[in-house]
């Protein structure tokens, strides 16, 4: 089994999607718990995004753990196929929402000031939830890359 | 010479990148044409976007001319390597700016129905551009991934 760091069946591997779960569940929280998310289509679809990523990232880090105590290789090109293609359609997502809700929460804190004359939206959990979406974005495209040089490296 | 289609210095190649000028162009016509658009930081942000990939692929366009006319060949690794990472540094962009854009013309006409109540603002020109835009990342990223393919079944 190849060492690449960060891939599936590893203990960095394991610490990537376990920190991709806990920032994707902080950033759900963040989003949930400001007044008025619902009302906007890009919040609830960081949402959606952002429970996508969590129920993925859970699944492969019960994986890892599983492969880790049982000594299993998870390292076959079907395997990592499989992980390469759903890691990235994942990170594509991740992506999109997290940019749909900057350029929003953008719009209320600068454009228009709406934070100022509305207090009640929670503006600030919004931006709190936007850094916590692109770090996890960035963790999950860190797991994509590994899966992928590993793949590139069976052919 | 490897004949990957959409690669550097073939037709199909030149094809994509003028295409890009196309739509980029296109989809920026339809932005600065629209009341109101350069008071939304997406909007200028998307505008940004589009007028680097039209510098970018009017730049390689060129170059596929000259070196098709010239029967020079573009595939060394070097000159790959260099056009794959803007490609990709473009294409994220790109991508970015189509869903800030996206998010923010659904927020004016779903979220808050501004584009009723104002009629001024105009919306179809902000939506034409996005849908524009987006055409415009689909065949940037469909000119990365031909290089980027041809740059790995060099190592």
């Amino acid at each position: 089994m190849k060492r690449v760091v960060g891939s599936p069946g590893t203990w960095s591997g394991m610490v990537l999607r376990l920190s991709q779960c806990v920032f994707a569940s902080a950033s759900t929280f963040a989003m949930v718990s400001g007044f008025g998310y619902s009302n906007y289509s890009a919040f609830f679809y960081l949402n959606v995004s952002l429970i996508l990523q969590l129920m993925w990232s859970l699944f492969l880090a019960c994986k890892d753990i599983f492969a880790l105590r049982n000594k299993k290789d998870l390292h076959t090109a079907d395997n990592l196929l499989f992980i390469v293609l759903i890691d990235f359609a994942v990170a594509i997502f991740m992506f999109s929402a997290a940019c749909a809700s900057a350029s929003l929460t953008v719009f209320f804190m600068w454009d228009v000031h709406l934070c100022k004359a509305y207090p009640r939206l929670a503006c600030r959990h919004f931006g709190l939830s936007v850094v916590l979406a692109f770090i996890t974005w960035f963790l999950q495209a860190a797991s994509s890359f590994s899966g992928f040089w590993l793949l590139v490296s069976f052919f």
